[in-house]
């Protein structure tokens, strides 16, 4: 396993690499992150990853000076280090070091923290399921933050069920699922949770948007339920590490497959987006 | 300042020390924690913090296997290095170290941070002030773990405001401060919120409960609200490094002060028990 970390600068084997123990993120979860699909050594749509990066920040007041530029820079040295055809590029900003306060001193410079790491993406025919679980989150969903125990609870409950991931769900209302976003098909129309406080604005789902937009595929944005979800005709389920899979079963029950022309559809575009942008064919 | 860290039996200078990258406190805010003030290298009330401590672990799935004879051992180690008369401990256990997925590996070996630092206490006589902000943490506040960017969220705004602490709520209901437990006197009464998942079960809350049971000062667990506590006779702000003072103003209005013999008891009660522990006169 070739897997290289980064941290101020420094390169190193991700194993064995360290941070200061006063970095905020190890004491608060005081840190946000993005992770971005990597095929042979070509970030697919990274600046969208680093839009939403430099955003987090600004949601939760961390001063990241560094430009975009030297950030790619920086991305392009870890990037030129060994690794798999297929890997992800996680990069987290933290506060920075501070004596633990909750109150963080104003002055603190943010740390950058890197790693490149091989991953293995499932088969286009990949037939995903779920266990619904409530979604106990905080009401900052819409940042991406590591405060991630709750996400942690749910991914761990659906494989243990033998679940590929968690529906989580607010009382009847679907948000999301541990680490993926749930979009559904009816009548012919994209529906996705509107982007508020309890949605992560997903590139993936973002770029779904893009594509049907341009093919005249009509998408809406509107709060659905799960028994709703239960009857759509169907599921897809998306993630930067996930691309577009579908979704076949819910909590034991056979969910979904009356749309496979549209989905299948969707799912190509993506892939095709893929091949434009790394010259890689998944 | 004499800050001493600690990392799985390594005790160093806190400020340089490390820990892996690889920790899972870094990436998910997998970690439980507990804080406990030491007066003259002396713990007080140790064992609940360690109860506390244990009880995390168990919520979280973390399979801390380090006896309590051991890790009192390793404490003692720590409590011997040179501090200040007033400091406070600081103990958290992490899942460990493993490559970054939400689903950890069943055999993950947790790590122990600790350190203790010098603090400062609020004197008997501060008269704390609140900003009142809505709660928006996750529904898991009943375990001390290391997801407290909300916190931090809440006690910057505060403090931003010029308050004490923050007054959280979700809705009407008063839950708690950003980092203190809050409490009412009414008709001669010690109002305490019921612990469930949106509270965290507040050890200098349980030692005045104690000892106002001892004492047959009578006390209730129940749902408050902000106008209550707005109306409250007296308001108790309390943690391990406030120790027990008084609320005299929220968002600006003036609260409290209407039964100050009975909040003043309470507070002597409880300086007294820190005396007979520690034999250190606060």
């Amino acid at each position: 396993m070739k897997r290289t970390g980064y941290f101020n600068g420094e390169i190193g084997n991700l194993d064995t690499m360290t941070i200061p123990l006063c970095d905020r993120s190890v004491f608060y979860g005081d840190a946000v992150y993005d992770a971005i699909l990597v095929l042979d050594s070509k970030p697919f749509t990274l600046d969208m990853h680093l839009d939403r990066l430099y955003r987090s920040c600004e949601l939760v007041g961390i001063e990241f000076n560094m430009t975009r530029e030297t950030l790619k820079a920086e991305i392009d040295r870890l990037l030129c280090t060994p690794c798999d055809r297929e890997a992800m590029l996680y990069i987290q900003v933290t506060r920075g070091n501070a004596p633990r306060k909750h109150e963080f001193p104003l002055d603190t410079k943010p740390n950058l923290i890197m790693y490149i790491s091989p991953i293995t993406l499932p088969g286009k025919d990949k037939r995903a399921t779920l266990a619904s679980i409530e979604d106990m989150r905080f009401e900052y969903c819409n940042i991406k933050t590591t405060n991630l125990m709750p996400n942690v609870f749910a991914a761990q409950r659906a494989t243990s069920l033998g679940a590929t991931e968690a529906l989580m769900h607010r009382g009847e209302r679907v948000t999301e699922a541990a680490h993926s976003s749930i979009l559904m098909i009816k009548e012919g129309k994209i529906i996705m949770p509107p982007l508020d406080r309890f949605i992560l604005p997903g590139i993936t789902r973002a770029i779904i948007t893009e594509l049907c937009d341009k093919e005249g595929i009509p998408t809406e944005e509107r709060v659905f339920t799960v028994s709703e979800l239960m009857d759509a005709d169907e599921i897809i389920l998306c993630s930067t590490t996930k691309n577009v899979i579908f979704v076949y079963e819910i909590d034991g029950k056979a969910v979904g497959g009356k749309a496979q022309a549209l989905a299948k559809k969707i799912q190509d575009m993506f892939f095709d987006k893929i091949y434009e942008e790394t010259g890689v064919r998944l």
